[in-house]
């Protein structure tokens, strides 16, 4: 072997040896993470045990993550930090460096530097490399879209559509306006009180988009627990889920509105070029979304892929997936799709699949969610202390919470004062109080925050984030209970439903359905219902009435078509019952709103969706299929709805 | 804003959008393949329903792979490829390219290069950063071990520990003889035939390590549907999952010879001392998996943490993989530290976990390892069209191959020689040949080599494990059932087991229990077997008789603080049978052979292992579940263990 053969193998050599040490610090600092999280599920389960509710599972994450972020900040030796900040200052210009900390490793004497990446030697690490990208990446990519599809399986549809007019209201009108409101203030009370003058007007209202998103999961979590009102449960978590959505969109439409101006100098028409790409992104990414979910619906019902569950499970979480990696390849945000994705598959697909991978897939997309939220609070806890391109600015953070503060109160009385005006059942103040109170701040707005800190303004904002979102998910989260009392608001609401047996909860939502349906429905949303029940659900799954009995007749060879088996059966029994009590069957509407898929299933709704996280899934999974049962097998159906007619007539 | 700003600015947001047009492209590589899979899903759906089962999930995916592999390489554009031809050639010495492949973006009218772990643009392409890296992180970090924890955990314990003797004697030695033989054989031809001179004699072995790993997923898939005797396939069941770990460790010892023979100029004792790591890191992997399943074990046995389903689930997930993590931290191999882990967690943990939890976790690995094997497949297809750094060499992958079948036969008769020395249940020609048939070369092959193409030598690797995988699971794959018939190899063999109720087959089992055991239990493996019953069992379950009756009297104070209620109540019920049947308990061996825990929980190893992949899963967690009822119900238990003491006395 030649003597230059020689030394490059040796330089080779020299690289899997650094290679795999890399690897080895890589493995230890994914370690820190999972061992964290067993200590926080077994935290949880002595909580559970002991019956101590009130401390969430999120300040218990983001706790373990500041100890161990202490720690790690304490064991590294002063060297290794100057020889990082002396890095910072050579390598990048303004700051520019991405997010590790530093620890000697005595075995490999080197010292090498932690980055979420992994760690890289000193003398090789491509610090700018991974500035933006990796965060963001791994966030956005792998950790935000389960929480946010899980949010939408999961939602308890009945009270959402309800709520919608409030729900949309609060988070397309609200968060535009404290988007703004807070941009404006910050803006103005930054430049007039302190010496902040890098801090633009855009990245004011780049601030205001991020921390406008809220992320009320132990507000929840709590609301659960105690049974608060339903309505003002899917207000808040409406709200929440769809504000993420908008936070978003809202961002990306500032950020390319500013690389807008700035390439191609300032434009008069940019401003509305973004409002329109606002527009446009989120119907684009709602569209994906709902034709993926749609789609999905449709090759369960056809394929009859639910004889082999795994494969359905499958489908079902690629489908959802490629969801998200569709609209983000179309240069859409993926969490918006995602979203409605999740909430067409639970209104329609979820009634395709066998009962083996509804479960299944309920239980994986649980897991997924409570992985990734505590994964999320723990890198929070860890990042405060270690993260190094912090920028601490005590003004900064004490004015951005006034105007936070300040924004939410603004939006939330002003816009119930309008809602008001045409709700039946109006929004107290106790409820905007509450409403206001809950406008927690947590992975969201963090994950928006750390996608970009190569600015000192983006370092600005990404250390005031944390700094808001720890303190309102420690404060905010462990008040709720006593300001639930101090405002006096219903508790224990849904108890008389939740003790009774799954058959005369059945009963009850019948006889409930058709008042609540007059009281509260908007005209969009009845024709939507409307519309639903005689095209959507029979096309998409195998409910009653099916197509043939719902289009006019002249369809008929393509209604056909489109009809399964299950429906033709199910019609026969509907039939024979129609016998049995023809004056349901006389007006045309009872036809379609007695039809009994609609009133089980939103039952299903209301006992699966947050349970999850409460752990208290075991009862409620069995009652569900109980219900579930009932649902699939048309005889047992058949007397549930002799017993409802028997009931009603 | 000063103009310096406002430049730098500029350069921010070009950069910004950059990042953004990457991720827009790495979304549609990843959703490339979420379509890949779910195209896959959807055609095994279809061969399902037809009964078509001759052709595997895995051919399929590399089926489907080659063609989007071939479109891609033939949509980009000529100048494309020329332009990567010159980077390859200025930027990197040796042909040090990643894996990319390229394509142009007529949108951004841009072209980028495309790597696994998303495309970077040409002009800032880090090439050799991620030269090694990444594909390595992801298969090892993430796909594999969700494969092989699935191997471990579904397998079926009882006919792998009836036949562990030959398992580990394939594994262990088989292997290390195939290696060095292929290694020889390799070496010897290349230097005889051909001029690539720069094959050296250790890059022979390295050749020979990673070939020798045998993945016969396809094989196994075929025997399940045709139910081939149990014994062989637990034979080449167990061998495939051991070897895949002693390849890996093989490979990492050889790695780590020349690494030190280059740096430290060669020594004497390096030969010997990189033998030690091969048993230092085999031993230290087995007794961090094997630990960390005891933990688990211990965990959930005594926190009753089972009541919330959820908070166990993702205990056990979380403890699984921490003991990859570990292992991987400590420097030693996380593959067989994750391997053993399973076969520990499926052995005691799964035994306290509730029903739940233990659908929910064989649920959940079964579709990890659906889609990560699916993954590979796909990417094995796709990558042999556009991986850049291929380096064909037609008489060396014939040479290869020609070794490979070599070595596999010279192995499999020399070995089952000596076996059929001791074995009562002699090897047979017959089963040789279809052991020597099954040496299939799959993923972790693939993995392994795809770990580092630095070298022209590793690039030759890589291309000739990519073929040789390729042509052995198309061939060997679609031949099985043929070959079968052919040999004349017993099949549906337990069906008589099969169709019998589980009451009977549990009689069944109960009957040929002590016969079995005689025949064809080793002494170590009957010493094992008393001292999991006694002490292991016991200690980490809640199976009867828990220690207090093991265990000396003297103990007395330790073992009742590690016995559980459970097991308590058990023991009640136990004594009331011993009053009825006292025939059974005048010897110590009876009190332990036939409590009734271990054959009623090696039935249900039986029935779960490989039906996921099969989809008759639904029938058979059906059966499970009733097994398991029988199990839980002391009451139930009581009465079988009646009925089997009628049978016998």
């Amino acid at each position: 072997m030649s003597s230059s053969a020689l030394d490059a193998e040796k330089i080779e050599s020299k690289q899997e040896e650094r290679t795999a040490n890399v690897h080895r610090l890589d493995s230890l600092n994914l370690l820190i993470f999972t061992t964290l999280l067993v200590v926080v599920v077994l935290t949880i389960w002595v909580f559970k045990r002991r019956n101590f509710r009130y401390i969430h599972e999120t300040c218990l994450a983001l706790f373990y993550g500041f100890i161990i972020g202490a720690v790690l900040r304490h064991t590294s030796t002063s060297d290794t930090k100057t020889n990082i900040l002396k890095m910072n200052d050579t390598i990048l210009p303004k700051n520019n460096v991405p997010n590790y900390i530093s620890f000697e490793d005595s075995n490999m004497s080197a010292v090498y530097l932690y980055s979420f990446q992994g760690p890289y030697q000193k003398d090789t690490v491509p610090l700018d490399e991974h500035k933006v990208m990796f965060n963001s990446e791994i966030f956005f990519n792998l950790i935000l879209p389960p929480i946010i599809f899980h949010a939408g399986y999961s939602m308890k549809r009945k009270n959402f559509f309800r709520n919608l007019g409030a729900i949309l209201m609060f988070a397309l009108v609200g968060t535009t306006i404290a988007c703004i409101s807070t941009g404006i203030m910050v803006y103005g009370s930054v430049h007039a009180f302190s010496s902040l003058d890098f801090f633009s007007f855009t990245d004011s209202l780049y601030f205001g988009a991020i921390i406008s998103a809220t992320d009320p999961v132990t507000v929840l979590a709590i609301f659960n627990d105690l049974n608060v009102d339903v309505d003002l449960y899917a207000i808040i978590f409406g709200e929440s889920v769809l504000n993420d959505a908008v936070c978003l969109v809202l961002a990306n439409s500032i950020e390319k509105y500013v690389a807008g101006a700035i390439l191609d100098k300032f434009d008069r028409t940019l401003m509305l070029k973004s409002l329109g790409n606002f527009f446009v992104v989120f119907i684009g990414s709602f569209a994906i979304g709902s034709g993926m979910g749609c789609l999905t619906a449709l090759m369960t019902k056809f394929t009859y892929i639910r004889d082999f569950p795994l494969l359905e499970t499958t489908l079902f979480v690629l489908m959802s997936y490629s969801t998200f990696l569709a609209s983000e390849a179309a240069g859409l945000t993926g969490i918006v799709a995602v979203l409605f994705c999740g909430i067409f598959q639970a209104h329609y697909t979820f009634n395709n699949l066998s009962k083996e991978s509804q479960q299944r897939t309920r239980d994986l997309f649980g897991l997924f969610n409570f992985l990734a939220e505590n994964f999320i609070f723990i890198y929070i806890g860890i990042t405060l202390f270690t993260f190094p391109s912090h920028k601490w600015d005590m003004r900064f953070i004490i004015l951005s919470i006034m105007a936070i503060c300040l924004a939410r109160v603004l939006c939330v009385v002003f816009l119930s004062f309008i809602l008001n005006l045409f709700r039946k059942n109006p929004i107290s103040w106790r409820w905007q109080m509450m409403i206001i109170f809950s406008g927690l701040r947590g992975a969201f707005a963090f994950a928006l925050a750390i996608r970009n800190v190569s600015t000192h303004a983006r370092s600005l904002m990404y250390t005031t984030t944390s700094v808001i979102v720890i303190i309102t998910v420690v404060f905010n989260g462990t008040l709720v209970a006593p300001v639930l009392k101090l405002l006096k608001i219903r508790m224990n609401v849904s108890e008389e439903i939740e003790t009774t047996s799954s058959r005369d909860r059945y009963r009850i939502m019948g006889n409930n359905n058709d008042e609540q349906k007059k009281q509260s429905k908007t005209w969009l949303l009845n024709k939507w219902s409307h519309f639903d029940k005689i095209f959507m659900k029979p096309l998409l799954t195998h409910s009653y009435p099916p197509l043939t009995a719902t289009l006019p007749p002249c369809l008929l060879p393509i209604t056909r078509l489109l009809t399964t088996k299950e429906q033709r059966t199910m019609s026969r029994n509907e039939n024979s019952l129609s016998n049995l009590t023809p004056s349901m069957m006389n007006s045309d509407d009872s036809i379609l709103n007695n039809n009994h898929t609609v009133p089980t299933l939103e039952l299903i709704d209301m006992d699966n969706s947050d349970d999850y996280l409460t752990g208290s899934n075991f009862k409620s999974n069995t009652r569900t299929n109980q219900v579930l049962d009932t649902q699939m097998d048309p005889l047992v159906q058949f007397d549930d709805d002799e017993t409802l007619a028997n009931n009603i007539g």
